[in-house]
């Protein structure tokens, strides 16, 4: 009888093991597009809150430790490099809240910029994914704080899972207000 | 051997109710972000098309029975209040189709005015969910029905789950466009 | 002992069948509307860089071979018809790459235009999926290469699941630019 058990016992022990690996399977195939992409589709969200927000910690968060920021020709790699850049950004910012227009001609209130994320089309690879995404944005930095589209562009990514979350490895920017940093006219997308 | 398959048959027992617990657990802890995701960009999406279309009892289907919309200072609670709000709003409304321009001036169709929402953020927490998200609208209330630029702000949002159906708890908007009712300048999001 | 063994591993059966199946069915009832609006969103958002980027066989693979573009009252059905239409528009198309502003003044560069998507509203059941959503364009087709916006409406959209790949069947396009083509006034949504 302990034959048969042992071999009731392992029958049991594969099942088990055939039914985790069917599960974990089936919820790897069937459900990981939509897990993976939502939490991107958060992550690209809090990038544009803390961008638009000048909040570089919580920016540089949404970047592996050796991620990389590219507009076209100019890189910053690495934390450090992006907080450099961003600091600059902030201080020369067109639409930023450090310029406003002169205060005699303004309302009471500083101007605003808004980066807005559309169109996310991403390619899933396990824990590597491809993105491409439109991005606009608008200000009120005039007299009477009027909303005005300002400039829009699109982003090429790829993004990485790390400990279970997803972060930017590689950001590339392109926008179509500046000569010098226009997209290809070639559709960047599949 | 009675003995022997009575604990066998407990041992499947127990096999059966931890798998299936594995099964629940990892269904709720891996795919939930995604599905409740989905559910609350939709309420999201249903939102801005009855608020654009004058669909009061659409809109107010999107809170929950006590649900607030909070403009900076200004509360409403409920549906009723909600609803008292939409109807006066609709009679005022700046770029609504009640007050098109003067009749020599405009082209033969009435004005509309839409309102999009974009950098949906998300933090779900079984069954209730804090979110923050940018809005902004536009319209064509001009004598060429030429699309303009007209508002943006942001959200900050209470959702909860009842019966299954992600509903808005409280909604607080703020526009950049009135003194009033402009933004924090900290970074609302995480 | 044999039959109680037999009664055994019928057991197993059946316990390793009803695993089986709840998780399949839950897979399906708790998961599917995430993993199916995944994938359609993605689907929204490759239709929209096809069409951007004058990629017109990749905006042809996002409908099925006899889908339809309806732009109010006009009706192109199946991948040659849709093919002949996207031709003559690129031709015609005014803020196209084709015909930029008068050489003495403008920037170097080509105009673009760019069309986005939001407020995604989806009802799916099984292989069929009902949509709406608002779109609105921009671009640069003036001397400054100015962002400036262009027109907006909405889709009304039908699509199906082909071979576990979902595809527009039918896409109608309303403008609110254009006095034929502008939507309804009732909320076409729910």
């Amino acid at each position: 009888m302990r034959k048969w058990m042992g071999t009731l016992l392992c029958a049991m022990g594969a099942l088990s093991l055939v039914m985790g690996m069917s599960y974990t399977s089936a919820s790897t195939n069937v459900s990981s597009y939509a897990e993976d992409r939502a939490q991107i589709e958060d992550l690209q969200a809090r990038y544009m809150f803390a961008l638009d927000f000048r909040d570089i910690d919580t920016y540089l968060s949404t970047f592996t430790k050796d991620g990389i920021v590219d507009i076209v020709g100019m890189k910053w790699q690495g934390h450090e490099e992006i907080r450099e850049m961003l600091k600059s950004m902030s201080q020369n910012a067109p639409e930023g809240k450090e310029k406003p227009a002169a205060k005699e001609e303004q309302k009471l209130y500083p101007a605003t910029g808004r980066h807005n994320i559309t169109n996310i089309v991403l390619k899933i690879d396990g824990d590597k994914a491809t993105g491409r995404a439109y991005w606009f944005s608008y200000g009120n930095n005039n007299p009477d704080r009027k909303a005005v589209l300002s400039s829009y562009g699109h982003y090429e990514d790829e993004m990485v899972k790390v400990d279970g979350q997803w972060l930017f490895n590689k950001r590339v920017i392109y926008n179509e207000q500046v000569a010098e940093w226009i997209g290809p006219t070639e559709n960047p997308c599949w």
